[in-house]
């Protein structure tokens, strides 16, 4: 069995070629589901996925995530707030891409990290601007990366993950969010 | 203290009022450092923030993240992955929004949640497609509500909610996002 990075080569190569053989594999539907607790404070219960033509069972317990405003926002500091839990699935998600990518190509990665930074307005969240975004102004990201690789096939990696994560997309470019309130007492 | 679905109303009021006398008490920049552990596997330390014009010392302690991918995307489960943890981040941020502004207009919350299901596929980001976008196809979200608000009041709440959520903002539309890479051996 070969490991780079943690990362299991051969079933990274055959995950490719089953998608290859059957482009329906690598249809996902990712879930969450989120319970108010009180004040700026809310906790999230994320297990199942359907994917890879299947409901996925390998998660015996599920994670929970808080998330909450600090006092200056009038919260409680109970968690992370929103949109830092942004700035965290964003390198967490180019850490995969990056570390996924360069086991493939067999460079070793000895030790990867990111500092990010976004810039908000609060106007529009206070209702007090209607000119002003409510999200991020920009998001500043700087990778470093230690690798075996040399500095030119780094680079190279890099814009490639650029191209290719998830959540760099869903933040660059409009992902149509529905938005649908249930019937009061509708829960089972 | 008038305190609603456990918001203080009084700083509410009183934040929205410093912000109109001095708007730049509206700038916010949030903060995250991300480290790549093994495989699919990232930690996100998040602590300090500037807002209020001033950096932000409310937080004794980190909050860490973890990121991870299921056994079926080649990882250990250490965590939620990345595009699991953007829809808690935008079921929290809902969930603030519609508590704070429910606590402004005097309206007790008694449950809130939601369910979310994001549809993904991963041609893009095993580099099998260039016409099949990386990100989130489409995100479907579900509110449920119980409140002492007549139902109309509800649903208005729910609309505006959607007009002032800085995650569902950045979903929705573009966020320039700027990704540097630093030198080999840059880190202090």
């Amino acid at each position: 069995m070969a490991t780079i990075n943690g990362v299991n080569v051969d079933q990274l190569v055959s995950t490719i070629e089953a998608i290859k053989e059957d482009p329906g594999l690598a249809e996902f539907r990712f879930r969450a589901s989120t319970e108010w607790i009180e004040g700026g404070h809310s906790r999230t219960r994320i297990q199942g996925f359907y994917g890879a033509g299947a409901e996925d069972t390998s998660r015996t317990e599920p994670f929970y995530l808080d998330g909450d405003e600090p006092p200056v926002l009038l919260g409680a500091n109970a968690g992370p707030n929103a949109v830092e839990t942004v700035l965290h699935a964003l390198a967490s998600c180019l850490a995969v891409g990056f570390v996924y990518n360069a086991a493939a190509q067999g460079i070793t990665v000895e030790s990867l990290d990111f500092e990010l930074e976004g810039e908000l307005d609060l106007h529009a969240f206070l209702g007090l601007s209607d000119d002003v975004r409510p999200g991020y102004k920009n998001i500043e990201l700087t990778y470093r990366v230690e690798s075996d690789a040399p500095r030119e096939k780094v680079v190279e990696l890099c814009e490639y993950v650029q191209r290719t994560s998830p959540v760099l997309d869903l933040l660059r470019n409009p992902v149509p969010v529905s938005v649908k309130l249930e019937e009061a007492g509708a829960k089972a």
